[in-house]
């Protein structure tokens, strides 16, 4: 009966169930005492936040990471990053596997409005190979993490914790760290931040991306007849992504050249502006204090945390796609154009009217937190305005006011965290009812806009 | 041969060259020192300034109109209140009828693009319904205004001229004052204020629903039989502009009610709540200095004053029908509607895909001014916020730091209010082509959105 109830629901109601659940579980875990170091005092709110933001992968932190959790801890913590970060649906396919059940197409329609795919066929391979990309990315990024990391710390235990940790957390965008100061440590090695920086973008790309890379890089379909066609998703999601990375680097150079640059050598520069331009993309970790930076720098950061990650990636934010239909769209519409064309393909109309409305809808939220929040805590403005962009696009950059907010504004930043990570989409989707196909019609009636 | 070249351009090319032909011309008639008091220095930048700020009713003033105009020039600004206020097509239309010149189809189709109206038919009629409206409108609140003022001023001829320039200036909803303190000297008298409120809302709800109210109020088409219809138009766009006052009412209540309005008596805190949510529709006028606004009533009034006045009114923003249909479109979508339904109409999708593409750009287009300004002016971040948003509102707003910035700063606030009240349709339109209509199609490929 309860079952029949729960098939009833629509799916993304259920994704929404499963990662409520999954958030009440996480906060059940990182709050046995047995996980954390003598000592430590943790209340059941800084639990829930620290679940929400593991689970969303955030990485925004009311208690330090590192002296908070023993080493167990670490583990337990990564695992619910992971699980956070992989989708809880990929993780349920892979039970459902294991457990040698049969995968219904109940779940498939699930794992398909997670994963937002259009395509139904092949998708439990799909989610198999998502699961196995991403261990394979983490594997990699330990292994030459923990090797590296040696030089750094003294027994080679710390180094494959140190290693294994920073592996999975970059992989997952997920912004925590067992280091205490983010990267602020390795501000200077500039090895650790490239493999970073390729972590980062292999886990906020989108899979979609990935397994397209992957099925070109096995040559699996490679003849010499055939040339193998990208969609037009992966075209239109990686230039964005890529093109808010070079836009963002270039920003904090052109705004910090002057005041937190100044003096430093060309290369020190490059790599903070561009670490910190890569880690607005999701990644929440930092290789300076963001709150050193100038305001303008902040507001950039603000507007590329807001859009950003791809879909069907670890990432929060509108999505790359949103942001880059709509740009397309005004273009096309300021070019006199009637349809939108691109890569030689046409964008749906339906999906421009989305992209607005998630868009839209995200604005009036974040503005919404903003005021309220700014009207109830006694922080600095602009510490609160990159605190709900950094919990909405589940980035977890922060100016250092996390812990300083009180009991109501944990929970709006909790609140935006789990929409985040969930997406506007299926946050409108919640308080959508079914489908209607309205059979009747009225006369359309022109209005006058802007 | 220049006629020619002028006749290929596009209506709303042509608009645009209108007003900025009248923002030279005023420019020079309010750069005339005989129109000075004596003594006044008054730069080049200050002028344009001035004159862009007359001419799109925007109010910002780098200088105080009081103390630099002398009586004969607070004539001249009101004329050119009136040129911006009413519409240079309006002026145009009329100059052509007075000159007896017949009105070309050219000419009726500039008036229509400049009023946004759907049908060319009546539309001469119309104009002149508009300016007959206007001048009754004004001359009403000038004969109200300036027998009170007796109450105030030692001469007759003082009360007549404060009179007058207050009736122009509140129903062009231009937020120029000749008091040297907008409308603070009348903070306590309710009867100017409700006078001024009125006014406002007159020049700021949009000709078209004025001419509607006017068709049922004069009874032309009264028969037992016949039930007036109003417009979707006029039904929207009236219940946002209200409700948007409502709702403005209620915030500054809500947020000032432990501040500015402690201690204040219920009429008082009435009064000044729901003065400055009008007057953020676009009036600009303020009976209290919004700078003692706590940051969540500042914030507020952004939001309002981004959103301002309704279209084919006097005022800026992105016009209450933009937001209207948006927030419809969210709340259809979110209902799992797929045509959006009100008042047993449907709106086009066209004007919805055109509502989320002005928003947008707005947005961006004032996000990236903030940034600017921030980045070049000493100035405090929320009075730069505060001021972006009343010049792209063409509201007149200010904390009080409009003479602080410096000339880069000064041309941003310009171009702002001039895209403000040409629209962003229009400023669209500036750098859009011809319509093309491609006659070849792709393949259209779904996306994955938010
Ligand atoms: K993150
Ligand atoms: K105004």
């Amino acid at each position: 009966m309860f079952f029949d109830k729960l098939s009833n629901l629509s799916g993304i109601h259920l994704i929404v169930l499963f990662y409520f659940s999954a958030a009440l579980l996480s906060t059940f875990l990182l709050s046995i005492p047995y996980f954390h170091r003598e000592g430590v005092e943790f209340s059941l709110l800084d639990s829930i936040f620290t679940a929400v933001s593991a689970i969303s992968v955030t990485g925004l932190t009311v208690v330090s990471t590192a002296d908070t959790f023993n080493t167990i801890g670490y583990f337990v913590l990564a695992f619910v990053l992971q699980f956070g970060g992989i989708g809880i649906m990929t993780l349920g396919t892979f039970i459902y596997l294991v457990l040698g059940k049969k995968i219904g197409i109940r779940t498939r329609q699930l794992i398909q409005i997670d994963q937002n795919r259009n395509t139904l066929a092949g998708l439990v391979q799909l989610m198999l190979k998502i699961l196995r990309t991403i261990l394979v990315i983490e594997l990699f990024g330990a292994v030459v993490l923990s090797i590296y990391f040696l030089k750094y710390f003294d027994t080679w235990q710390e180094a494959l914790i140190q290693g294994i940790f920073a592996s999975v957390s970059a992989t997952t965008n997920a912004g925590f760290d067992i280091t205490g100061a983010s990267l602020l440590p390795f501000a200077h090695d500039y090895f650790v931040q490239f493999v970073t920086i390729l972590l980062l973008i292999l886990g906020a790309i989108g899979f979609p991306v990935l397994l397209e890379i992957q099925e070109v890089l096995w040559g699996r379909y490679r003849n010499l007849e055939w040339k193998y066609q990208f969609s037009l998703y992966t075209k239109i999601t990686t230039i964005t992504f890529f093109i808010l990375i070079v836009v963002g680097a270039l920003g904090i150079f052109l705004f910090e050249h002057n005041h937190f640059l100044q003096g430093k050598a060309w290369h020190e520069s490059l790599f903070y502006s561009l670490f910190q331009s890569v880690t607005t993309r999701n990644g929440g970790l930092a290789t300076m204090e963001v709150a050193e930076f100038t305001t303008p720098t902040l507001l950039l950061l603000c507007a590329l945390m807001f859009i950003g990650a791809s879909p069907s990636s670890v990432g929060g934010g509108i999505r790359t796609t949103t942001f880059a239909i709509m740009m397309l769209a005004i273009f096309h519409y300021a070019k006199g154009h009637n349809t939108i064309k691109v890569f030689k393909r046409e964008i749906d109309p339906e999906d421009v009217t989305r992209s607005f409305i998630v868009a839209i809808t995200a604005i009036l939220l974040c503005g919404s937190a903003i005021v309220f929040l700014i009207w109830i805590e006694p922080l600095s403005n602009m510490a609160i305005v990159f605190e709900v962009f950094s919990a909405f696009g589940t980035t977890g950059l922060s100016m250092g006011v996390t812990a300083d907010f009180s009991v109501i504004g944990k929970i709006v930043i909790i609140l935006l965290m789990f929409i985040g990570r969930i997406g506007i989409f299926s946050f409108l989707f919640l308080i959508r009812g079914e489908d209607v196909h309205d059979r009747y019609h009225y006369p359309k009636e022109k209005m006058i806009i802007g």
